[in-house]
């Protein structure tokens, strides 16, 4: 029953409507001169203290801001605004997933101008956010050690709308027998090609080398030229 | 765009359409004596190995199958199959959850009279299979230690939706430094009174309560005495 084509044509159109919006955003963020990164993952594969960790090390030199979407609790605003203030939390109700609409509701009032990079942290679902552009120029997925190696076979979809993998808590790699071999090779099965980065936002282990990555791709995309 | 009454309609009929059907499955499962226990969970909580585990102590004595649902590959019914020869694996493609169709389909064939206890591994998410009924008699929702204590309070509907909760992975609370009078509270605060238990699938620390739980849950149903 979940495949009728009413179903179907209804699910397109809603999509449609996301990717007009989306390209309506990414478009504003360009203009802007605001790099746009977003983050996907299982609930509990440490978006909010990766991206804790990220505000923290961004924040001294450049002008950044978050939203993260949770279907309840505006817990994770809470504790990223120990990094930037420019925090907004999106509570989703039962919703799955963060789509344009809420990004573009969430930065009412936010001079985009303002800002040198935004993140946002999608609900944490390994399967809904991956049909919604949000209109970001990059789009992170984070896979946790303990979770196991076999999860971009089981959700490639995810994986293949990212474009770029992070293997997060790896300061537990050992305690949870985590090979970090088989991972590799299972991103790569899925995305031939695909940027990984290992990191511990515990530790700090491996932070540097994705804020340079962030560096290297708002100064590609131009954004700095275009203020 | 997410909540137009169009989609609103749709879904509410689609809604309809599983619970009829489950209430034929639950039915059918009454009738024929078979127990029929759930998981839900985010990717990666360890459904899996808490099942194998599971599969492995109850198959000397009972009669047990599993079915167990996937986005894509058939890993986990191979895995299982060291358990019991009973597994049938559901890969969903692109939905996010079984539902009772689905669990229908996969059971074609098999005698459910020649069954005592059936699970259900679901598609690993904390949103979606809230709302989908399978006709099961039990559904444990499951929670690792490496995923943090707030997650109850961030994913309340699929924790109110279920009748037991499973905290997981315990061989690894120490090295994720999880508090578990937090993560108690939080899922008491969401769902009063719920049943926890805590396990390692690894060690099979608290398995023995789970399967003793499982088997005054069956003879309260009397399936025993339908046989």
């Amino acid at each position: 029953m979940s495949t009728s084509p009413r179903i179907i044509e209804v699910r397109e159109k809603i999509l449609k409507q996301n990717d007009v919006l989306a390209r309506t955003l990414r478009a504003s963020f360009q203009d802007t001169g605001v790099f746009v990164a977003s983050m996907v993952s299982s609930p509990g594969s440490g978006k909010t203290a990766f991206l804790e960790r990220l505000l923290s090390r961004l924040s001294d030199e450049y002008r950044v801001a978050a939203l993260v979407g949770d279907l309840a609790t505006e817990n994770d605003a809470a504790r990223l605004q120990r990094a930037t203030p420019q925090v907004r939390q999106i509570t989703t109700g039962t919703i799955c997933h963060l789509d344009a609409q809420m990004v573009q509701k969430a930065l009412e009032g936010w001079n985009l101008r303002d800002l040198d990079y935004l993140f946002i942290e999608n609900v944490g679902n390994l399967v809904c956010p991956s049909s919604y552009d949000l209109g970001e120029s990059l789009r992170m997925v984070l896979l946790s050690v303990t979770e196991g190696e076999d999860k971009p076979l089981k959700y490639p979809t995810i994986f293949n709308t990212a474009d770029v993998a992070v293997i997060t808590k790896l300061d537990l790699a050992a305690a949870a027998e985590f090979d970090l071999v088989t991972a590799r090779r299972n991103i790569q099965s899925v995305c031939p090609g695909m940027t990984i980065f290992e990191v511990s936002a515990k530790t700090g282990q491996g932070m540097n080398d994705v804020a340079e990555f962030l560096h290297a791709r708002r100064a590609e995309l131009n954004v700095v030229a275009a203020k």
